[in-house]
């Protein structure tokens, strides 16, 4: 233990800082396979707080990893080198919503899903909205750059972010962006924030642009029997000029785990296409929903059912929204796990892509999945393994690594949603081999000690299996 | 002379180095008060020229100024130190239109409109089209995170950028970003690339985020006695949820100067708000315009005028188009200078600004308007002076700063849409003093020997007045 537990003490108050085996266990993993004991967790809440803690940590060269709702998939917020996590659920407030000005500021603990509900009665809300969104901070849906089902017509965290307070590696607190739509002021360095993981600052405060609320929704599904025709139909979808504000894709594989645990009677087809549209006026809504309908039809899309009720769309939406926690249940002994989980392709590219993650789940003895939010060139996927087998570890390991060189033949890019952090680093670092010069220099610049979520991107270890612990009992 | 011309001429060919005295003068200014010779002008066609004049640039240690059509307001391309300017406008291809994946790839000299021109056939656009969108080069707009009068539903520049090849200041060609609407793969350079106004690397290469062609328009404009009831029209607007796809405010002087010179015959009022929705389908049209109507009313709005058709529309706006050409002939003897020319500020605030704009030009004995696009919170004013006396030019100086003081104090920031450059880097070194330090660090660690664009930004003068040279004949 190299910190200096009294010192956190007298910042953040003795209730605010952690260090028996309970706590330590608990703030050791995320929603990813990786697992490392942190030497002490705070939970600061001011910014005040955070700007001193940060200022001691460098001092003392402690490495500091900010934590909102340790939901990230892919590693983020477990601390390989140990030191302070710095859970920051405590800063949530909704500090101001200005309708007036499209904006509202809050500090970074704020739960997505809270925020969306003190919106609602302004008829705005904040669209990233990730699948986590009951759990997930603002904070670190931002370190993470999150987007969800709905991001072909409403984009991801950086397009909805305007500005943001950030405690940099050195104790400064620094003001980034704008208040406003718009703004040409130099360097958008709330936009290099976005995304960077917690490896170059703190996020304290972000100011965020809000969007009308949409008053009609429709949700139609169709059926494939051919993979292809359901790829075909979202190239068309994309290229002509339709707006979705969701356009969805299911595999079989997926189709037959719902199927298996939660009954619900999908059609035994290759692909299911989802698709919506939504907007003020019904017209509107229908113009769209009509475009998409015929073209999923002209592709030989079949079973199509289609509805304005919220009921009927909640129902027709079940299986795609209890897809994930199905996959879990889809084999005794099998385990879901998110390694290349989100990559990207180009929307024309969806339907090859899901073909090419079956054969490659096939040749290395793994069950792989696909599925994922079409409209905006998201891939989901999950390795379906058992984990307590060494060789299981090594076969997920090779499956990975050939999906992502397909993805990259094909102009994709390693992540959409989740993020690098430990689990897709390797793999990124060969997208990436450009640029990670670039991305070390700045991240030596803005951080010359290393100390914030040190490890993780560009400084991520090559290989997840053997250089971080696994939450697994792995068998040798 | 400290550059070898010969090395240039044996890169880019002969006849694509220029450094005869007319030649030098012409590249010497932009659209921006400034003026400064370079030494040599440099017309490459490929990256791979891009590359070799910046290495040998590097590694000589001399300024390079990138440059696209020179129609920046604020002296982006007015290269202060000397050193090779180097015009991108012959690389001007665009490489692939993908309709299917909502995207299309682009050299940095495509002008605007001769991109959005090859985009009609597929029903598609690239939306952030800035006024000077004639001339203005794709390079030039991602440098200077460009936007125009739609920016309020579509966004500015970095709204629509999904990666970009950059060739860094080691002359290192780097790939950023992606081809996908989302993207969560690690830092978001891209992202940084955009407004850096040409000082951390030379964009070669873009790829762009295109949009469905709305099909309908329908504007209109409203007057209104006061001021102030303008204002409350345009935040009431905002906060309705309605989504206008244009919102722009002209106040008295620009009103005037527009009745001067072209005889519209506009309400001679105290502002005039123009509204705009765009969509696939009338109802849906219909609807925001008749929110934004009944607010307009509400707020002691008369004379309303609202048309679907093109021409009518064409002279609805035609007092707000043709205002910046007007300005330049408001009064004999007086020029329009863009100094102080698009602040932003929250949308709640464009009226109380318009009023803070007169009276500072009133007690400095200049004359200002002040007109924008108010959905984005853009303010759009020029200063009106006669450029040949000394003493106007401090009375310009005194307005700007007072203006600023002003913007800052109600959270707004220097340029929603021109950039900073030289003549409002005084100002905005006060807005971003925290985050100052930040910035060099990010531009010490890119560009260690600082050729890049030199002297801009950050590192500019702090007084524009006397540390460039102004490109008018000012007598003592």
């Amino acid at each position: 233990m190299k910190v200096d537990i009294e010192k956190l003490k007298g910042i953040v108050g003795e209730e605010n800082v952690k260090d028996n085996v309970a706590d330590l266990y608990i703030y050791g993993s995320d929603a990813s396979v990786h697992e490392a004991l942190p030497w002490v967790v705070v939970r600061p809440k001011t910014k005040e707080q955070v700007q001193e803690i940060i200022r001691y940590a460098n001092a003392e060269v402690i490495p500091v990893v900010p934590r909102g709702a340790g939901s990230g998939m892919s590693g983020h917020a477990v601390p390989i080198d140990g030191g302070i996590v710095m859970d920051l659920k405590q800063m949530n407030r909704i500090l101001e919503i200005r309708p007036q000005d499209m904006l509202c500021k809050v500090e970074p603990g704020v739960v997505d899903d809270d925020l969306n509900r003190a919106l609602k009665p302004y008829g705005m809300f904040y669209p990233p909205t990730p699948a986590s969104s009951k759990i997930a901070t603002i904070g670190g849906e931002i370190a993470n750059n999150a987007s969800g089902v709905r991001s072909v017509k409403y984009g991801a965290t950086r397009d909805s972010v305007l500005g943001m307070k950030v405690v940099l590696a050195n104790g400064d607190l620094v003001n980034l962006g704008s208040n406003t739509r718009v703004e040409a002021s130099g360097y958008q360095l709330d936009r290099l924030i976005v995304g960077s993981e917690g490896t170059l600052g703190v996020i304290v405060e972000a100011t965020l642009l809000l969007t009308p609320l949409p008053k009609i929704r429709c949700l139609a599904t169709a059926s494939f029997n051919k993979l292809e025709d359901a790829g075909e139909s979202i190239s068309d979808i994309i290229s002509s000029g339709a707006l979705p504000s969701m356009l969805e894709l299911m595999d079989n594989v997926a189709i037959t785990a719902v199927n298996k645990t939660l009954n619900l009677g999908l059609p035994d087809v290759e692909a299911i296409v989802l698709f919506e549209a939504d907007g003020k006026v019904k017209e509107a809504v229908d113009y769209e929903m009509k475009i998409m309908k015929e073209i999923c039809e002209r592709h030989n899309g079949f079973g199509i059912e289609m509805s304005y009720d919220a009921k009927e769309r909640t129902r027709i939406y079940s299986g795609r929204k209890k897809l994930f926690a199905a996959l879990s249940r889809y084999k005794e002994g099998l385990s879901c796990t998110s390694l290349a989980d989100d990559m990207a392709v180009p929307n024309s590219k969806m339907a090859e892509c899901a073909r090419k993650i079956h054969e490659i789940a096939e040749r290395n003895n793994v069950v792989m999945t696909a599925y994922g939010h079409c409209g905006s060139g998201c891939m989901h996927t999950k390795i379906l393994m058992d984990p307590t087998k060494k060789e299981q570890w090594e076969d997920a390991k090779r499956a990975v690594a050939e999906v992502y060189d397909y993805v990259y033949s094909v102009g994709g890019t390693t992540s959409a949603e989740h993020g690098i952090a430990l689990s897709k680093a390797p793999s990124w670092k060969k997208e990436k081999a450009d640029s990670l010069a670039m991305m070390r220099a700045i991240k030596k610049a803005l951080d010359p000690n290393n100390i914030l979520n040190p490890h993780k991107l560009q400084d991520a270890p090559d290989d997840w299996v053997t250089a971080t612990r696994l939450r697994y009992p792995v068998r040798a």
